[in-house]
């Protein structure tokens, strides 16, 4: 068997019908031949099925994805390595396996070592809620957003073409990125936001210990500021603990920076501290202005 | 003369036709008896008087406050430490001077060195939008907001009483705070997030000098955390340069949060990693369930 031409003839397996899993089924099923997919709690089959985002639902991962032509992970991260070593001897001569997982160097490392028929893409779609679950999930979810890939060099030509069509016809954008490479740059934009609001969570439960009225006077300001902090922890753990180096090297960066307003602001040096926050704020307005996600 | 009993009353000035005061304008005019714009230059008279915002508009500040009730400073910080200074001797005994400055504990004190006669209160209203300008205001802007107030030991009753009036009249939710808290839960949840995210976006910015690409990946997680770096860097720094050392103070706590994320993080230490971004999560979420603005 091989890989299929087109995303129209495959049997699409989707492992994890949480809001990336459940989004993606809802874009695919009916395009498709078939989508199929992987529950692990029995009272989730029904519940999926109802939600109407996969033509089937099973909690037999075994059987589906041996005749499965496309298999995607959007399970966290370190669920997404095991399965990449449990299932991919199951999965049949052809067949690509894409994950949705949001750091890709480790996966990527896993995926070179699967049996040399299974066709490996790493893909990371940027988005996401806060929300998790099937409940939050919806079709159009990854309308616009970027859509990372990390092909591996032994990714053959017409696999990585299936997935270009998978991600042209969700109406995302792709964007090819070597692994070590996207793990620096979420770290920047995703990992460090996180554990940034997630520490000003902390300083402001910190000054609630003495004084409650705080969390009364917090506005939209600090909603925004703090949104990611409300993200799936597991999730977010999993990230963070295969991002390591990138993550402790943002933070310490940040730190620095931060020390380094302090400093301005201890010296009352407003000229710097003027320049600084203007160039800054209008980085922020720049990248807004020509950013696809407003 | 004396202050007025009732708002419907009063001749109320506005100093600064920005987003604050322009907005308080729109949801004043036709229930007070006047409401008169100051604006600093000559183009902006026109197109103040054409927002509909105000009953009238002058540059003339000084004889608009020889005549007001109620006079309302909606400048930034040091502007309104300025005016107190320069403007009270010219208002008229029993008017009431309320500023909208996001730091009180130095308005506060300025107050007090006022003419006996003359009614004081800080207020500062907890909302606003990344936008400056009279372009942004819009009436409502203080619907369900909450407004805090900080009268001085010397405010009459029925000073306070005039302004409880307004924030009523306007659909904020008074809080009375001394001044000195007020400046220190702020920085909390307002003075520390903004350099937090100015930070966030600095560090990006220090990737971008060797990848630009980062810009490209980064999505809606990114736009929350870092939208009150876009803020009015003027504005902001006259709020620092106020508050320095709750400021400092904050970012001293938030450095040592974000090292013991770190320290976690080097040791692999997941269960504490766990329980710490789970009880933040938690509070977040927790907040947002009561917060009243959503």
């Amino acid at each position: 068997m091989s890989t299929p031409l087109h995303l129209r003839d495959a049997h699409v397996v989707i492992v994890g019908m949480g809001l990336m899993g459940a989004s993606l089924g809802y874009d695919l099923r009916g395009y498709c031949r078939k989508v199929t997919g992987i529950v692990r709690r029995p009272e989730a089959i029904d519940s999926t099925l109802a939600s109407g985002c996969v033509d089937d639902v099973t909690m037999d991962i075994r059987a589906a994805i041996s005749v499965a032509d496309v298999v995607v992970l959007a399970t966290p991260v370190r669920t997404i390595l095991r399965q990449i070593n449990d299932l991919g001897p199951l999965m049949k001569p052809g067949c690509v396996l894409l994950d949705m997982g949001s750091t890709k160097e480790r996966i990527c490392q896993a995926m070179d070592n699967l049996p040399e028929e299974i066709q490996p893409v790493g893909g990371h779609p940027m988005c996401g809620k806060e929300k998790a679950g099937i409940e939050a999930a919806e079709p159009g979810l990854y309308y616009g957003c970027t859509f990372v890939l990390c092909p591996l060099p032994r990714t053959s030509d017409q696999a990585l073409a299936l997935i270009h069509e998978m991600v042209a016809h969700i109406h995302a954008h792709p964007m090819l990125l070597e692994p070590q490479r996207h793990d620096r740059l979420v770290a920047a934009i995703s990992h460090l936001p996180y554990l940034g609001a997630s520490a000003l969570v902390w300083h402001v439960m910190n000054v609630a210990a003495s004084d409650p009225l705080v969390w009364e006077v917090a506005a939209t300001g600090f909603r925004d500021s703090t949104r990611v902090a409300a993200s799936d922890v597991q999730m977010l753990l999993d990230i963070l603990l295969t991002n390591r180096e990138s993550v402790l090297e943002a933070v310490d960066n940040y730190i620095n920076l931060l020390a380094s307003f302090q400093d301005a602001l201890l010296q009352n040096n407003e000229e710097n501290l003027a320049k600084q926050l203007e160039g800054i704020a209008k980085a922020r307005r720049n990248w807004m202005l020509g950013a696809k996600t407003h």
